[in-house]
Protein backbone atom coordinates (compact mmCIF):
# COMPACT_ATOMS: atom_id res chain seq x y z
CA UNK A 1 0.00 0.00 0.00
CA UNK A 2 2.59 2.79 0.88
CA UNK A 3 4.94 3.95 -1.46
CA UNK A 4 2.65 3.00 -4.33
CA UNK A 5 1.43 5.40 -7.70
CA UNK A 6 -1.97 6.72 -7.04
CA UNK A 7 -3.35 8.99 -4.65
CA UNK A 8 -1.67 10.93 -1.85
CA UNK A 9 -3.14 10.85 1.30
CA UNK A 10 -2.30 12.52 4.82
CA UNK A 11 -3.06 11.12 8.14
CA UNK A 12 -1.85 11.22 11.67
CA UNK A 13 -0.25 8.94 13.52
CA UNK A 14 1.07 9.63 16.96
CA UNK A 15 1.12 12.92 16.82
CA UNK A 16 2.87 13.23 13.01
CA UNK A 17 1.46 13.66 9.69
CA UNK A 18 2.16 10.75 6.85
CA UNK A 19 1.45 11.06 3.23
CA UNK A 20 0.16 7.65 2.04
CA UNK A 21 0.38 7.55 -1.23
CA UNK A 22 -1.07 3.86 -2.75
CA UNK A 23 -4.01 2.00 -4.85
CA UNK A 24 -5.94 1.26 -2.28
CA UNK A 25 -9.13 2.99 -1.03
CA UNK A 26 -9.27 6.38 0.85
CA UNK A 27 -11.37 4.54 3.57
CA UNK A 28 -9.20 1.30 3.60
CA UNK A 29 -5.81 3.47 4.18
CA UNK A 30 -7.46 5.73 7.13
CA UNK A 31 -8.27 2.21 8.65
CA UNK A 32 -5.13 1.35 8.63
CA UNK A 33 -3.41 4.86 9.93
CA UNK A 34 -6.17 4.25 13.08
CA UNK A 35 -5.32 0.78 13.49
CA UNK A 36 -1.72 1.76 13.75
CA UNK A 37 -1.85 4.97 15.86
CA UNK A 38 -4.36 3.23 18.50
CA UNK A 39 -1.45 0.67 18.62
CA UNK A 40 0.94 2.93 19.42
CA UNK A 41 -1.51 4.89 21.80
CA UNK A 42 -1.55 1.72 23.53
CA UNK A 43 2.10 1.21 23.95
CA UNK A 44 2.48 4.49 24.50
CA UNK A 45 0.31 4.48 27.53
CA UNK A 46 1.42 1.56 28.79
CA UNK A 47 5.16 2.65 28.51
CA UNK A 48 4.97 6.50 29.09
CA UNK A 49 9.15 6.52 28.64
CA UNK A 50 9.59 4.86 25.30
CA UNK A 51 10.96 6.86 22.79
CA UNK A 52 8.51 7.23 19.75
CA UNK A 53 10.74 5.03 17.45
CA UNK A 54 10.67 2.40 20.32
CA UNK A 55 6.73 2.41 20.45
CA UNK A 56 6.46 2.46 16.51
CA UNK A 57 8.75 -0.71 16.09
CA UNK A 58 6.55 -2.51 19.36
CA UNK A 59 3.51 -1.63 17.27
CA UNK A 60 4.87 -3.43 14.18
CA UNK A 61 6.20 -5.77 15.97
CA UNK A 62 2.57 -6.97 18.11
CA UNK A 63 1.21 -6.15 14.11
CA UNK A 64 3.16 -8.12 12.59
CA UNK A 65 2.78 -10.89 14.87
CA UNK A 66 -0.95 -10.88 14.35
CA UNK A 67 -0.46 -11.46 11.35
CA UNK A 68 1.87 -14.47 11.12
CA UNK A 69 -0.52 -16.13 13.25
CA UNK A 70 -3.63 -14.92 10.83
CA UNK A 71 -1.71 -16.31 8.00
CA UNK A 72 -0.66 -19.83 9.51
CA UNK A 73 -4.43 -20.24 9.86
CA UNK A 74 -5.37 -19.21 6.19
CA UNK A 75 -2.68 -21.92 5.48
CA UNK A 76 -4.35 -24.51 7.57
CA UNK A 77 -7.29 -23.54 6.48
CA UNK A 78 -6.11 -24.20 2.59
CA UNK A 79 -4.81 -27.33 3.85
CA UNK A 80 -8.26 -28.75 5.27
CA UNK A 81 -9.44 -27.53 2.04
CA UNK A 82 -7.61 -29.34 -0.11
CA UNK A 83 -7.30 -32.66 1.84
CA UNK A 84 -11.36 -32.47 1.63
CA UNK A 85 -11.42 -32.58 -2.30
CA UNK A 86 -12.41 -35.20 -3.75
CA UNK A 87 -9.57 -36.76 -5.08
CA UNK A 88 -9.39 -37.36 -9.26
CA UNK A 89 -7.92 -40.62 -11.30
CA UNK B 1 3.05 -11.20 22.11
CA UNK B 2 4.98 -8.28 23.30
CA UNK B 3 4.50 -7.09 27.17
CA UNK B 4 3.48 -10.71 28.29
CA UNK B 5 4.74 -12.87 31.08
CA UNK B 6 6.76 -14.88 30.30
CA UNK B 7 10.67 -15.51 28.78
CA UNK B 8 12.54 -12.21 27.43
CA UNK B 9 14.21 -12.47 24.27
CA UNK B 10 16.91 -9.53 23.14
CA UNK B 11 16.14 -8.83 18.97
CA UNK B 12 17.91 -6.47 17.20
CA UNK B 13 15.73 -4.68 15.03
CA UNK B 14 16.96 -1.57 12.69
CA UNK B 15 20.14 -1.18 14.81
CA UNK B 16 18.56 -1.19 17.77
CA UNK B 17 18.60 -3.65 20.57
CA UNK B 18 14.64 -4.88 22.14
CA UNK B 19 13.65 -7.18 25.00
CA UNK B 20 10.87 -9.04 24.19
CA UNK B 21 8.65 -10.49 26.48
CA UNK B 22 5.28 -13.31 25.58
CA UNK B 23 4.56 -16.77 25.48
CA UNK B 24 5.67 -17.52 22.20
CA UNK B 25 7.95 -19.68 21.21
CA UNK B 26 11.46 -17.99 20.75
CA UNK B 27 11.62 -18.90 16.82
CA UNK B 28 8.08 -17.44 16.74
CA UNK B 29 9.70 -13.82 18.26
CA UNK B 30 12.53 -14.42 16.13
CA UNK B 31 10.56 -14.68 12.98
CA UNK B 32 8.18 -11.79 13.66
CA UNK B 33 11.38 -9.66 14.45
CA UNK B 34 13.34 -10.48 11.61
CA UNK B 35 10.58 -9.29 9.64
CA UNK B 36 9.95 -6.12 11.12
CA UNK B 37 13.83 -5.48 10.76
CA UNK B 38 14.16 -6.74 7.24
CA UNK B 39 10.52 -4.64 6.38
CA UNK B 40 12.08 -1.55 8.18
CA UNK B 41 15.54 -2.05 6.11
CA UNK B 42 13.36 -2.14 2.73
CA UNK B 43 12.02 1.46 3.62
CA UNK B 44 14.98 2.90 4.96
CA UNK B 45 16.88 1.71 1.55
CA UNK B 46 13.82 3.12 -0.69
CA UNK B 47 13.94 6.45 1.58
CA UNK B 48 17.23 7.22 3.47
CA UNK B 49 16.35 10.44 4.77
CA UNK B 50 13.71 9.41 6.87
CA UNK B 51 14.12 9.15 10.65
CA UNK B 52 13.52 5.83 12.51
CA UNK B 53 10.38 6.81 13.71
CA UNK B 54 9.30 7.12 10.42
CA UNK B 55 10.98 4.20 8.85
CA UNK B 56 9.01 2.01 11.87
CA UNK B 57 5.62 3.65 11.19
CA UNK B 58 5.52 2.95 7.57
CA UNK B 59 7.23 -0.37 8.47
CA UNK B 60 4.13 -0.18 10.87
CA UNK B 61 1.51 1.06 8.46
CA UNK B 62 2.70 -1.99 5.44
CA UNK B 63 2.20 -4.56 7.86
CA UNK B 64 -1.00 -3.90 8.70
CA UNK B 65 -2.43 -3.20 5.34
CA UNK B 66 -1.34 -6.81 5.05
CA UNK B 67 -3.34 -8.41 8.18
CA UNK B 68 -6.17 -6.47 7.12
CA UNK B 69 -6.13 -7.95 3.81
CA UNK B 70 -5.14 -11.36 4.61
CA UNK B 71 -8.38 -10.95 7.37
CA UNK B 72 -10.62 -9.69 4.87
CA UNK B 73 -9.24 -13.04 2.70
CA UNK B 74 -10.46 -15.64 6.08
CA UNK B 75 -13.46 -13.75 6.80
CA UNK B 76 -14.16 -14.63 3.18
CA UNK B 77 -13.48 -17.78 3.67
CA UNK B 78 -15.49 -18.47 6.55
CA UNK B 79 -18.33 -17.44 5.20
CA UNK B 80 -18.42 -19.57 1.86
CA UNK B 81 -17.76 -22.31 4.00
CA UNK B 82 -20.32 -21.23 6.17
CA UNK B 83 -22.62 -21.09 3.20
CA UNK B 84 -21.63 -24.60 1.82
CA UNK B 85 -23.07 -26.32 5.03
CA UNK B 86 -25.73 -28.43 4.45
CA UNK B 87 -29.05 -26.25 5.97
CA UNK B 88 -30.65 -28.00 9.21
CA UNK B 89 -34.21 -27.80 9.50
Amino acid sequence: MVDNKNQAIRVDIYGQSYQIKGDASDTHIHDVAKWVDSKMSEIGKRSPNLDHTKVAVLAALNIADELLKVRKELEEIYRMLDEEQPKQL
